[in-house]
């Protein structure tokens, strides 16, 4: 097998993981999750949303979050942000990311209830923050959720995602994530779905972002890798959970993804002990345990017993 | 990719799982576990051992399970126990079993530690069980622990595993277990590693026996399949944790390995959800969760929150 010899991993866990916590996190708190992380090696972080806060209350603080994090950056880390619309993007802008996101879905009642609109009106909706973000000169990535399954259509046709994979590389995405939302998708369906996203745009604009929600999530980057996909989304800790299946697993835990890689020998620049202890943290902070393999097992492997609860 | 069409899952979580549970568990649970196991689809259950009960003292009732798994029998089923010794065997089959097991460890250290000989002396020692077991006509299987790497020594050469999973199918082994017993392999040093051994022993005499500590089972199975395994070993809500690393996870989830095989279209005959329902409740006997990512996912999916603490 041919894999990619380095990967980035993209750390999702300050907004995809802390938005679904259902315990409220301080400013401080998340900030300090950003730092560590950043010193734990993660080079790209979603760092906050500048999002309706009647929507999404947790990332109200998104501007405090940012000037936090501004007054003590960490040099190479980009930091990331969700930014659904013009008004999102000019906060964003003006708090000083680095980096903004778009998210679209590959499933129309996905998108309906989810954003409260169609497929090609959020890709409108789009425009003018992709024409604003060109003039800042800020780079913008393009989600897409459901790639794999809707939770309220089932299976979602490859060429679905393709289509709308390819639409957000035109309008001047610089990448496109790959969502498996609910964790629905199995090395089959994945392998299917980059197939066909993969006629349409090259491995290198493109992006997984896996939940472990069923288990696969790790099979389905080995075969991403196999594809030449070298950009992986992961929450430390496994933060966030999923919010189609209360207590169940969500993002695919950072620190699973960083073993992963040390085993097929690809860089990532990530120090496992660094995220483990992150991980520990911030799940206790939130009073849970990581939901990770690699955390529990590290921590005990090092005489140190998992003091979350 | 070309893989079975067919998967055998062999139930491991009896003996394997309810070896390293800390609560004692009673006769009657115990047989009440192997039937709903065989209800679901499994038909081969490893259902407890003959081993000396100074050194195992949860397996010490084994006649006594053996003889209810024998008054309300599946038809179609086979049990299969492990037999360290002719004393063992005489024991085993005197009870009724299908199928025997003699288990070596692919690293020294290990097995000086875990059954007090060297690799050649356990070799040895089974010699006589497998003629008494040819005599009564009854097949052996043949476990290797620490394939991918040992607790005492790291890493472990995949032409070790090779050599012992020659000698046991040179010695009468039907079929050869290859265990992940720390769990530390990953997709590059279990294809290494089985590389080696198909060298040897062809695919059909193999099964993958591998352990979720570091979340990498899911993928090593899938690397096994494609290279033509056909039977792998799972533990029913992943009974047994990890011995070597307290409180992560050990054997892989036989509902995670199921999900895996439905998602790729592999028939194993196993029911997905009387499969969860027994890692449900076998899990709160225990008083604990599924260590699954299944088993709460499709809980949720159902509407049944987990019961379990």
């Amino acid at each position: 097998m041919t894999l990619p010899s380095r990967v980035r991993i993209v750390e999702v866990g300050p907004r995809d993981g802390l938005q679904n916590e259902p315990l409220p996190v301080s400013v401080e708190t998340k900030a300090e999750l950003v730092a560590r992380l950043a010193d734990a090696g993660l080079t790209t972080i979603e760092t906050t949303a500048f999002v309706s806060p009647r929507w999404v209350p947790q990332m109200a603080d998104a501007a405090k979050v940012m000037a936090r994090v501004n007054a003590s950056r960490r040099p190479g880390v980009r930091h990331t942000v969700l930014t659904p619309n013009l008004k999102g993007f000019e906060a964003a802008r003006a708090a000083g990311v680095d980096e903004v996101a778009v998210f679209a879905a590959a499933s129309e009642s996905f998108s309906q209830r989810n954003i409260n609109c169609s497929i090609d009106e959020s890709l409108t909706r789009f425009e003018p923050v992709l024409a604003a973000a060109r003039e800042a000169s800020l780079p913008v990535r393009g989600y897409i959720s459901c790639v794999a399954g809707c939770p309220y259509e089932g299976a979602v046709a490859p060429r679905a995602v393709a289509d709308i994979a390819a639409r957000l590389i035109a309008m001047g995405c610089f990448e496109v994530s790959l969502g498996d939302t609910i964790g629905s998708g199995n090395p089959a369906t994945i392998r299917a779905m980059l197939d066909a996203v993969l006629a349409r745009v090259p491995a290198a604009q493109l992006a997984g972002h896996y939940h472990d929600t069923w288990g696969m999530a790790i099979a389905n980057i080995l075969v991403s890798l196999e594809a030449g996909i070298a950009v992986f989304d992961a929450s430390v800790g496994g933060l966030g959970g999923c919010p189609y299946a209360p207590g169940a697993s969500g993002n695919v835990a950072t620190e699973d993804v960083q073993w992963l890689m040390q085993g097929l020998g690809i860089d990532t620049g990530v120090d496992l002990d660094a995220l483990v202890d992150t991980a520990a943290w911030i799940s206790n902070e939130l009073g849970r345990r990581p939901a990770s393999r690699v955390a529990p097992a590290r921590l005990a492997q090092r005489g140190k017993a998992c003091e979350n609860r």
